[in-house]
């Protein structure tokens, strides 16, 4: 199966170049033909106008919680966490988490995000739901060492990865997903770790996504959360790390030595008032820092235009440094670098041979006129109901803003069915 | 005329009430029928679905530097301005401003801003083009005191007023523009202030944008730009002073005791690196903060949708307080905060008696599933793209996303054509 896009600007090498063509083989770019004349191909995609982008990597997210979408906003995040979201997820099924993570598929190709990386319960229904969808993603069971029943999910996430690591034509991958260094002791991370090397699977942890969490960790082991991941060897196995929010120059030190991937959550660090990540100075350490919208309770969208928009600007205001971080920057962010946090090397770059995760951006809107540099355009203006075509693993899963492997309406049905039941419990005080 | 919305979810007192009914005569919000039987109108709008917010205001622009966006980003206030925009701006006429304008208004009507605060150049095109688009705006001619033209400059400002203050059926308002105190000496502002009084013309700045700036001010008069201003009287007209990004609490007190309003452009003074203005603080001293997008080249689109979540994210993470700024109080000054800053003491509200300046926003979109809370959903997952209808001074500017009183396709071509002489210079070096 060959799909010809023509016409269309490429971003490349943090610049576009307009009038390009690009041929795709199954599921990857074969070449940037210049003559498309004589060529064989399947499908065509007429790229007038359209910005081609590599479809963006949400690297943090938990996708099922779209059904949280705005059932508790403006708390801090403990008082959040403990007092509206576990309690709530309590109730939480197959059917109720199946519906959730479409919803979240749903919105997030509608909006030019091909893959995602989750840590979340329940994860067979994501699974189930991602193959569906068509959308990659890397999927982890969420653990936590403190619940009885710690042990049980990390056979759980074995399970998970025997039964769906490259699933889908290779697009679902599975993680273990220890949730935070607060819900799991030191002597449970290691059992983690030791199952992470045994079985060669990656990691997905929470760390230092709050000051309280830091303090908490240095009183109680007088370390830092990372110094802590470190001394236990958790990073010696490759490691996704998501927040990263208050970190000291000595952990970011760590990190850059062990390889580990950060995930940045601008969205909702701010809106949990649990800062703003030296992602500056990550990134001149040599870290892989991708960008994650974290889950829709606390963002509350799972938009990566909104997410590069933010993490280009944050920066610059909070270190006073205009060229903090730049849109090429924020857009390597969004694609590339979330890429490498999910562990791909071939995907994110809009390059032959690698893996066909493509979106095209539609340059009409009057947010994109005149169009001086597209890149700064994309990320400083650009809006995420711009994508006008989506494609995964070289399959369209939207062309001209029309899902075409989720149906709309049955979505739309089981979104508030599933919603009702989830809260029932409500009703029943 | 009268119309009548019908079944729809109205924005009050910080909450949403489902199906409610909104009753409009000519240009003003007549009432909130219960009862639409036996009711008498010219034209039924189905709210079904549908959020009606008052309409946003933009409380700090400039309409035409559309046509620079996009041209010159990535780079420090100062370099920016010196550089790449000021020799840019020499090329303006009344042609380009006017389509400069139209676009800024397209793009603004079809993200839901029906008012904006404009200071600029050429304003008689600008006045033209908002007549001509139904859009309600202030405008106020640049004035530069340190340029030879700076008394020319203030008596165009004052024939301005003569000509177009309450024009388009009162939705075109005049004020004067001293630029800052960085380009009006003390002499020039006094006679600014002078005139205002004269006339009862309100005054529209840029102040305490930079640290710089305030420094700069600090050496020369050992004063802040704030105190400065205060020492001339220029506070004792009504004052709208755009960023007040570096401002100290002897200031804030100032700005309070004065009644200055304060427009907050976070989107802008992020991607400038100017800083994070301390709005919370201003807004406990009782300032009056309205929400502006600045130019379109400083930010990169005219996005109130974008400047309201903005608001709502960034205090909360500067101040590491999640109740910094709540989604109803981005909201709040989004809308009747930024309708004080431009003067009306009957916008920005959706109330009896008040003007009819209403957004229709579409509930549909995945992004708004579920709805527990529409108040923090518009805030935080809103898009500027679910706008579905906007309605000023009674009038329909845009119905079903479709632009009603500006002709899309002659816009984009005379946007093209503008452009391209505006930017005729560059080819000529």
């Amino acid at each position: 199966m060959k799909t010809l896009i023509k016409n269309v600007a490429v971003y490349r090498d943090g610049k576009a170049e307009e009038g390009q063509n690009i041929l795709i083989e199954d599921n990857r770019i074969l070449s940037f033909p210049k003559q498309t004349e004589n060529l064989a191909f399947d499908q065509l995609i007429d790229g007038e106008g359209m910005l081609a982008l590599p479809g963006l990597v949400n690297a943090h997210t938990h996708v099922a919680m779209t059904l949280f979408r705005s059932y508790a906003d403006d708390l801090a995040l403990m008082d959040w966490l403990q007092n509206m979201i576990w309690p709530a997820e309590e109730h939480l099924d197959d059917d109720i988490v199946y519906w959730g993570s479409m919803l979240a598929f749903a919105e997030m190709i509608r909006g030019g995000t091909t893959a995602f990386c989750d840590m979340y319960m329940f994860m067979d229904s994501c699974a189930q739901a991602a193959e569906k969808a068509g959308i990659r993603g890397n999927i982890a069971r969420g653990l936590a060492g403190v619940t009885p029943n710690g042990m049980k999910a990390l056979e759980e996430n074995v399970e998970l990865f025997r039964k769906w690591d490259q699933a889908g034509n290779g697009r679902i991958r599975v993680m273990l997903g220890p949730h935070a260094p607060y819900t799991c002791p030191p002597d449970y991370l290691k059992k983690v770790r030791d199952t992470a090397e045994k079985y060669g699977i990656p990691i997905h942890i929470h760390l230092c996504e709050t000051k309280g969490e830091v303090e908490t960790c240095q009183s109680k082991f007088n370390m830092t959360p990372i110094a802590l991941m470190n001394s236990i060897g958790l990073f010696d196995c490759p490691t996704l790390a998501a927040h990263c929010v208050h970190v000291t120059d000595e952990d970011i030190k760590i990190l850059a030595n062990k390889h580990v991937c950060v995930a940045h959550n601008p969205g909702s660090n701010l809106k949990l008032a649990s800062g703003i990540a030296p992602v500056p100075k990550m990134r001149k350490a040599g870290i892989t820092v991708g960008l994650g919208t974290d889950g829709a309770s606390s963002n509350n969208k799972l938009d990566m235009f909104a997410e590069m928009r933010l993490a280009a600007l944050i920066h610059k205001g909070a270190t006073l440094d205009p060229f903090a971080i730049k849109a090429e920057e924020a857009l390597q962010m969004g694609t590339e670098a979330g890429a490498k946090c999910l562990g791909y090397s071939d995907l994110g770059v809009l390059k032959e041979g690698y893996l066909a995760d493509i979106i095209l951006v539609d340059r009409s809107g009057w947010n994109w006129k005149p169009c001086f540099n597209s890149v700064s355009l994309a990320v400083y203006a650009g809006n995420s109901m711009d994508v006008d075509t989506v494609m995964v693993n070289g399959e369209l899963l939207m062309r001209h803003r029309e899902l075409l492997t989720i149906d709309a309406e049955k979505l739309s049905y089981e979104t508030e069915r599933v919603t009702k039941k989830l809260y029932a419990f409500k009703q029943q005080r």
